[in-house]
């Protein structure tokens, strides 16, 4: 019998855009989210049929939607359904709501003495997240309804992504009734998870929604141990639900505890998603990439590369890298002239004020830096603000530190993606409040994200490893990054949600 | 024989002042910790022989106790030892790691995108806490083994106050050797304790540092349940320390839990500080403070009166109390015209570019308020900034509504106060985020303190709550706020600490 899967997210893996002359081209849908999905999916063979349901972004994507609404199809020839929600439904419950309030709350980012402030403003846009969820949870139990009805295909698998569509697995056990019997419904948190005493922020009632939400699914997934606990306690501080950590063995794969709230169970289980190195390594094969690798070698010399590569993201933690870097040249004056950074700070969210002030202050101090220590023959910082995938990836093949340094990070692909396309061996500098620090501990160089001075040290420690440490500890990362492909993530997730 | 107590503090009970001419005037330390300590200490009658410790927080304090090193008494006649530590490290080790790092740490009050930054002035003004702890460790040193050789004076008990001090315990202990088997030591924190999620932002030797310094005391005390708990957590997940935790039977004092941790036991335990009722009530008998009553009366006319004091500190949350209040006028338009807002918000560490900043966003709402709902005969917000204490008083006496909404805090004795003032039944809204939450759970109206629409939805329950219900609830109130007055406070502390 054939398989079917069903995927939900707010992005999709297409998306368009208007030419000067009206016309409309399609293009991949960008992010480590929809890589992973879409590189899970290609893994599943023929046998299965998927539907991709995601919303429309842009006024181009809703006339797609509208024009095309039963086929469209993605570049890998996977249906795809666009959402055509409201444009200012949208707006509050994926800016408002889900990129503000959410996201700030889950990477624990608020400027508490002044946000967040959940006023009748924050009611309202609660509601368009509800009808928005509720948009989501129409299309699946649409699309489970009518694969239902073919009886060659199989009950169908649902796969809701992330933090945008948390109410949709309730909503969608609600609506399918006693049909819900032979459909499992997965969800999974891409981001970190809060623990109660943060996410009690919220306003009660929507501290318990979202906690239910998730909870009308059979499994809820998450990249960490961390934030698969940090989600269990919440069901149980904030919600009362009755709670059992079966905990893991090691930092892989594998249940996590279950939640039973209502009369249901909910598995909570850790997926983490790594990269597929093979592919990953043959893109850094490729004639763009390759020209980059020279054209850096160039600027550098023969100097040593510390390289990062980042949304200008808050989360990321930019400001404090580059503070980090500064007290390096300060504190340890043999590296200067003889290393450069290379900072990667890629355009991100500029439509809310905060990330305009931080990009700002990220470009302030990239010139504070120059200006302290530069040379007639020197730069030791070079800012790069203009996404460049090739590039990246060409930093990648370069660099002898990678310094990824987040406040929190559901998983970090960056981190991974460097240890994979490393030529000489590349020593990583990771904040322990990335995902990914469970997976790569043993040989990462963990530091604590607002410890500019250990951030420092460790920086000159990873600039002063031996050539074999360093090719060790580089392999045995990648190895590791490589263990957990998106085939592995995605086929995890379906596998425990039975056949 | 007669019984010993030292307390060590950072603020002391008397503060000089340099007059016009040049002479030198004393005048009563403020706050809350001041006012406790002394009250506490008064019980214990003249069979006990108490010295102060404390550090000289100003010119005139250093020039005092240079000229009166072991001579110095405070208005009750306690003898007072004012320690005179060199103003740069003084500076460093109160306004930048106490007043900064720890204060915003144990509050939750960073900007977590920019601050805090542990970089190398961090660690220049870590070396400054440091010598400050070691300064009173000497200190009570001295005194101590001072003590032991009168064989008329038992063994003294030791009373460290407060996250200024966190290192003074270990440090004293580690002094004093094998004297320190017949010495109680105990340390209370008047502030919240974070939970380990949040208290790892630290530096790991600081976070291991600040444990291992209050784990040097024979008992260490904190206002509520849920900071002794938070303190708990973080001696097990930061230091690795054996914590049982034995539980409260009810909101009151009594033993949280004990921690062990190199070979020494901490017993730690809740000691709620309430209210001196008969004093306060005393005091508001007073003729200033009954001149301010009729002032106020007039000022407010027959309108009902919703009051809040607080010094404009980021923690007490006053910008989303004004808000709320607003959210009130606009949804509930029946009490435009019929309440008035009284907002007390006294100067705070107006040295800190934060809490200026602080200060003209709340300046700048009030004036927003006003403007929009103000009428020919009724302004909506009165905002006053210029501290007063029997105003205050005399607020708590009218008032009908006491709003106390703060982030975090420790304790909170203004919503103690306030109920037990009130002349004709006072309904309070509090925090959830407050130590006395715990205690006054009962009959206060309970908020979330960043959910402003709850906070106005309690404004308006509070106001239309009968006269017999809100009369009942307040007598509850003020009965468990004077529950606790200093001299138990004080008394169970040292009576834990043997005789």
């Amino acid at each position: 019998m054939d398989q079917r899967v069903l995927v939900a997210s707010n992005r999709g893996p297409v998306s368009y855009q208007f030419g000067a002359d009206g016309s409309l081209t399609g293009s991949r849908g960008g992010g480590g989210m929809i890589a992973g999905v879409t590189d899970g999916l290609a893994a599943l063979g023929p046998e299965t049929s998927v539907t991709w349901i995601c919303a429309a972004l842009s006024d181009a994507d809703r006339t797609v939607a509208r024009s095309h609404e039963n086929s469209l199809r993605d570049e890998a020839g996977i249906p795809v359904r666009m959402l055509d929600i409201a444009p200012g439904t949208f707006d509050r419950a994926y800016n408002n709501v889900a990129n503000s309030a959410l996201w700030f709350l889950l990477h624990q980012l608020f400027d508490t003495p002044s946000q967040p402030r959940f006023g009748r403003e924050f009611r309202r846009d609660w509601e368009s997240y509800l009808a928005y969820n509720e948009a989501f949870a129409d299309a699946l139990t649409e699309e489970t309804l009518t694969g239902a009805t073919l009886s060659s295909v199989a009950d169908p698998r649902v796969l809701v992504q992330d933090y945008h569509l948390c109410l949709t697995p309730r909503l969608l056990r609600d609506r399918l009734g006693e049909a819900v019997r032979d459909i499992g419904i997965g969800h999974f948190c891409h981001t970190p998870w809060a623990p109660p005493d943060y996410y009690r922020m919220l306003p009660d009632e929507v501290a318990r929604a979202l906690l239910d939400g998730i909870l009308g699914a059979d499994r809820a997934g998450f990249h960490a141990q961390r934030w698969a606990t940090a989600f269990m306690d919440c069901c149980a501080a904030v919600l009362g639900a009755d709670v059992s950590r079966t905990g893991l063995a090691g930092p892989g794969p594998g249940p996590a505890g279950r939640v039973t709230y209502r009369g249901h169970v909910t598995e909570v289980a850790v997926h983490p998603l790594g990269v597929d190195a093979p592919a990953l390594r043959e893109r850094g094969r490729a004639g763009d990439v390759r020209a980059h690798v020279s054209a850096l070698r160039r600027a550098a010399g023969d100097r040593k590369l510390i390289v990062r590569v980042d949304r200008t993201e808050l989360s990321k933690n930019i400001v404090r890298g580059l503070e980090a870097y500064r007290e390096l040249l300060a504190t340890r004056p043999q590296w200067r002239g003889r290393v450069v950074h290379l900072a990667f700070a890629y355009p991100s969210r500029s439509a809310l004020a905060e990330y305009r002030a931080y990009t700002d202050q990220v470009r302030e101090l990239a010139r504070q830096i120059n200006g302290e220590f530069r040379t007639e023959d020197w730069d030791p910082l070079i800012l790069e603000v203009k996404d460049d995938y090739p590039r990246s990836l060409a930093a990648y093949a370069l660099a002898d530190v990678l310094l990824v340094n987040p406040i929190k990070d559901g998983m970090n692909l960056v981190a991974q993606e460097g240890m994979v396309l490393t030529e000489r061996g590349c020593a990583l500098v990771l904040s322990r409040e990335a995902g990914a620090a469970a997976t790569l501990a043993a040989d990462a160089l963990l530091v604590n994200p607002y410890d500019v001075s250990e951030t420092a040290e460790a920086l000159h420690r990873a600039l002063t490893m031996t050539d074999a440490e360093r090719q060790r500890r580089s392999a045995a990362l990648a190895a590791t990054a490589a263990a957990d492909p998106p085939a592995r993530w995605l086929g995890g997730q379906l596998a425990s949600l039975g056949s």
